[in-house]
């Protein structure tokens, strides 16, 4: 028997949240959704797009729905948590945010039963609600954070929706979240920027660029991402970033001082151990 | 009128040789290939695929061919063009190697005009004969350097050949190529695997890497490259190599300085101008 989720709050009508609404509405074809988001364009487009049956600029709109996501930027999802009230105790709410540690801490104590803490291993370069794509979340990884403080009721509600939209679960501690994310999300975006910039400082980056294969276009194509986004989530997580980055550089240190020296054999060495990855991914 | 392409030799029965036999096929259904390659179980391989119709292990079989293709790693590409002779004035020989500037330095001068450098901008991280795809070279750039020195029948084969498979051909100097190739594909390789060797540096690898989405995918696809190939490319072309890892470590060393100060507005305007690739790429 499944939960009942009829009434849906969305808010941030963008990539996320635009994927988020379009997969409910596959696994949940009877719900109904109501948008909220800040850019009027926005709000516009996901009503043409089906994403948002309703929109609403009232957050006590929101206050009796089933479900509730948030998918805008981690520093957003802080201060809108600090405004929800008397929510109805059926009600789940669920951020998908890049970051968890801040956010798990900012919880409100009177919604605390009602939030669940998501990190969904997904997306894309592209936002707003024209990026949006049914099956994001399908077949991809979602991490839940310190559930032992979320309700009994919303711990099954997130369960049986992630589980329904397709996404493998793994629980974990917000602060170990935040340490893993920085190494396999939020550094490589600091890496595709500095790569993009890199390039792009040259003499004649058009010409660099026409040259572009697929390992460009592999290792840049998240330095198209948002800066509203990221800007949040490198200053949520910035002392696990700047450690990941730190454990970056030193590799790339010591390639280069290979290189540098042409120590050829130790250079095939530590290409074949980055090679393990094969075995992993 | 096309230009007469019958008989054909592959050197290196791997990804890119095996593509481009698949390729040629093609374009030109009635041409014989004959593989040449140091690895045997390849050649049984090249057979069962349909990639080669013959196998040779004599050098001197490949001197009367219309079409010769070098798809090895670009040290033997320059050990390989020393043991050329007496070819006749009809062949051409392509290399497909990833730097230019040593091996057109390289080219024996009694068969300079039987010679056309040329570099696709193409590949993926897998590698043997079973990686071969008839499409990996559509759509693709192929950079031709140096073609003045190349002979008036060997220039016009070329372009045919590229133009037939779909591929935008760029013309350049081979010391340019060279300094371009190592900001575009040499020096993000360097990247991909110090990031692969960082992250399994860790003391939980696995665990971080089960958390892997899109973004890390891509970063880290081509660290699953092979070393043979990339030994050779980086010892070729190590001072513009070394010189692409400092433009790189710059922009890198800006985004933690901004991220360790806290200067997000700034480092918003950098996020900005990366984001610029979308209009180029």
């Amino acid at each position: 028997m499944k939960i009942e989720i009829e009434k849906v709050g969305i808010v941030g009508l963008g990539l996320m949240g635009g994927s988020f609404a379009l997969a409910l509405k596959k696994i949940r074809p009877g719900c109904k959704i109501v948008g909220y988001d800040h850019n009027d364009q926005h709000c516009i487009e996901a009503l043409e797009l089906g994403i948002a049956d309703k929109i609403t600029d009232e957050l006590a709109d929101l206050y009796e729905m089933d479900l509730v996501i948030l998918a805008i930027p981690v520093d957003a999802i802080i201060s809108i948590l600090g405004k929800f009230e008397a929510l109805s105790p059926r009600t789940t709410i669920i951020d998908l945010g890049s970051t968890k540690k801040l956010i798990v801490e900012s919880v409100p104590q009177s919604i605390r039963e009602n939030f669940i803490a998501s990190h969904p291993m997904t997306g894309t370069e592209k936002f707003g609600p024209s990026a949006a794509l049914p099956d994001l979340y399908r077949g991809k990884v979602v991490v839940l954070c310190n559930i032992e403080d979320s309700g009994e009721m919303q711990r099954k509600t997130a369960k049986e929706i992630f589980s329904d939209m397709g996404m493998k679960i793994f629980y974990m501690d917000a602060a170990e979240h935040d340490r893993h994310a920085a190494f396999i999300s939020h550094m490589p975006h600091a890496l595709s920027y500095s790569l993009a910039n890199a390039v792009m400082g040259q003499e004649n980056p058009r010409d660099i660029i026409a040259l572009a294969g697929g390992g460009f276009r592999d290792m840049s194509r998240i330095a198209k991402s948002s800066p509203n986004m990221w800007i949040d989530v490198f200053r949520q997580n910035r002392d696990n970033l700047m450690k990941a980055i730190e454990s970056f550089k030193e590799e790339l240190d010591r390639c280069e001082k290979m290189v540098e020296e042409e120590d050829w054999k130790r250079l095939y060495d530590w290409m074949k151990r980055a090679n393990v990855l094969h075995e992993i991914l």
